[in-house]
């Protein structure tokens, strides 16, 4: 029997630092969504594809596709290009250079039956929006929501940005429903479980739902000099006792892996000489079980009605993004097992995503699947995000091999 | 015996609301530094000071002066034009108009020896700097500050905007040693405490120091989907779990007026889904006595020590404005109090201000006083400030009288 196909590990790993070197920072990248540097790797992503006997298109969202003409079942796999602002060289383009390779590897061998489609989704990281690319792709993006996307960053509006990189008025490339056996996407992991237990391979089981709440505190806003300390209402204060009172309450209500994070905090007018009289805080928890947020967001209506009730600031909470935990496939996670103890000596573990992912979008129409490799100190979403050389060729060749283990079955 | 010469109170209200009506706000003003209703309102004074025998000028850094050729002693009397952003309309105006009021009153009247001159100190309310009109009177204000100043709404120079109001490369207006008996400013209370007490004059004793802090947090940036809640440096849970600790240990260390104030905080990089890496608070307390800054500021720098020992996040508290408390003229205090008896039924009380004002930069070159008239709830530096009419008019009186005392004394 012949030796399976195998990924290649040097020019895997010259794809990703060809991609870095577009819009590099520091040891990472700013590649914005439609910045320069973006729009170039989406391009650099269209020219490789050839390579993998595919055809490339960069539709009217941005997504970059390659399509196969090749008889037999088709696997679609890929991740993203742009990148949060300074931020890491793998999150994202890791998943569409395995891809990539496994395409090159699997595509063109006679003895693969069918072919690994590459695609790489526009804006996974939300500089516009919310998995604008993955969801145009299944059919669950309007052109009114496009109309109203602007740039978190400037403001810019989508259409302005499609239109200045030369995608205005293009159309968008839709799923063929039954076109693919399912999707499978390759990530770092951002946290630091596979590293603090020596392994090498994440199998995913599902992707955390995101629950996103905007509190508001409303006080008085006053002279910091004038103002008695018994007469505030300050609401910057009272926000941060809200921040302490979750910190000492989730854990009594949460589950094994829920995680809540205040991400931004505003007071106005935010003045050093002025009491402020509003503050605002965004509020997110993620956890693979809608009863457990269900339990922490009746807290935090029950803790902001009890700060209100005492009189002094006012307090709401608005629920301003519900997300559903997705389940990853049965068989995909068994495939990425049996490939892990061919090429990862078995050293895998299955574990949720506490991030969420474009496969959660497309899981949504097709089987779906992820892989995980280790992240250096669990750091993620931050330039000095990384992840052993020798780590990435083995998520490459434990990759390349669950996708032949998929079109094969 | 005449009648003493009195302020005519509808003139006061009809100018102040003059003055309400250029950049008006609701029923407040927006008035920035430079703006261009507040450059509308500095000529609109400098055409009005001939009605008080006053000579024009509008100098290099913004201030307006109206200077006597009377003989006898002079009195310096004033207050600022410009507003914080969307704010009151009587925060600084009320004591130029006073002002005015007092000169158009005494200057024409043969019977009062010498004569009142009338400021409108440049930049009080800080967009710029701090106290940059009257610093620059008393002499203390170098020319490489006002080249390193910049708007803190927008960041543009001080130089520029000079230029733009046709003031770059004038000259500035710096007091003549001695030719002043001393500098008197009314102003609203800003605070509860004339209102609450049924009383119509306050006669400010001291005015007190500001203590300003940047107090920094420094944690680990990373995923706020993937990193475990007990492996998180987050600095944003770090800061407000430090003031909320402040609002604990504070009151039990503070004098019966200290106040303190978290007016700003900003999380780094501010993003939903990203923990905190980096938090900063600006921190500030008022006192009349050193000592008692002394106490709060050690407990502060203990505080950060106990915090940054844990090793979780690290916290440094820097100092980055100090303010020494600025004492009244005793005799002064005694002149309001006598005019209050004959104008406002002797309903006054002797008080410090918790708010800086350009009394306290005059007051290191001259003899120098206050006098507040009540604001309606206490309310300041919101464009819903106020002051009853009536009461405006009484502390117009009140003012005028004890301008004439001072200059017949």
């Amino acid at each position: 029997m012949p030796l399976p196909p195998r990924a290649d590990g040097a020019r895997v790993l010259a794809d990703l630092n060809a991609l870095r070197a577009i819009g590099g920072y520091r040891t990472g990248v700013h590649k914005p969504t439609f910045s320069a540097p973006h729009v170039q790797s989406l391009h650099w992503l269209a020219a490789r594809l050839p390579d993998a006997q595919l055809a490339a298109a960069i539709d009217g969202i941005g997504n970059v596709l390659g399509t196969s003409a090749k008889a037999g079942p088709k696997l679609l796999a890929g991740s993203h290009l742009e990148s949060q602002n300074h931020a890491g060289w793998l999150d994202g383009p890791l998943g569409v250079i395995y891809a990539l390779e496994a395409a090159r590897v699997l595509n063109p061998d006679p003895g693969v039956s069918g072919a690994v489609e590459v695609a790489a989704w526009c804006d996974e990281e939300g500089h516009f929006g919310s998995f604008l690319g993955s969801r145009s792709f299944v059919g669950a993006l309007s052109e009114a929501e496009i109309d109203a996307a602007r740039d978190r960053n400037d403001g810019r509006s989508m259409r302005e940005a499609l239109e200045s990189v030369g995608l205005g008025g293009k159309s968008r490339i839709v799923a063929e429903r039954g076109r693919h056996i399912g999707y499978f996407e390759a990530h770092i992991e951002q946290g630091d479980t596979l590293e603090s237990e020596a392994l090498k391979i994440g199998i995913v089981t599902s992707i955390v739902g995101i629950w996103q709440y905007r509190i508001t505190f409303t006080g008085a806003q006053n002279h910091a000099g004038t103002t008695r300390m018994a007469i505030r209402k300050d609401a910057g204060l009272a926000l941060a006792k809200f921040a302490v009172a979750i910190d000492e309450r989730f854990p009594k209500l949460c589950g094994p892996r829920t995680v809540w994070t205040t991400g931004r905090i505003t007071l106005d007018p935010g003045a050093p000489s002025i009491i402020p009289g509003a503050a605002e805080m965004l509020f997110q928890i993620r956890d693979v079980d809608p009863a457990v947020i269900n339990q922490l967001e009746a807290e935090l209506h029950a803790m902001a009605d009890a700060v209100t009730a005492q009189g002094g600031c006012a307090v709401t909470v608005e629920c301003i993004r519900t997300g559903a935990p997705a389940l990853m496939e049965g068989g995909f996670q068994d495939a990425i097992e049996a490939a892990s103890r061919s090429f990862a000596g078995g050293k895998s573990l299955r574990m949720p995503s506490g991030a969420g992912h474009d496969a959660q979008v497309l899981a949504t129409i097709m089987p779906a699947a992820m892989l995980f490799v280790p992240s250096i100190g669990g750091i993620s979403h931050h330039w000095t995000e990384n992840t052993a050389d020798a780590d990435i060729v083995t998520g490459a060749e434990v990759f390349v091999e669950t996708c032949r283990r998929l079109l094969s079955a």
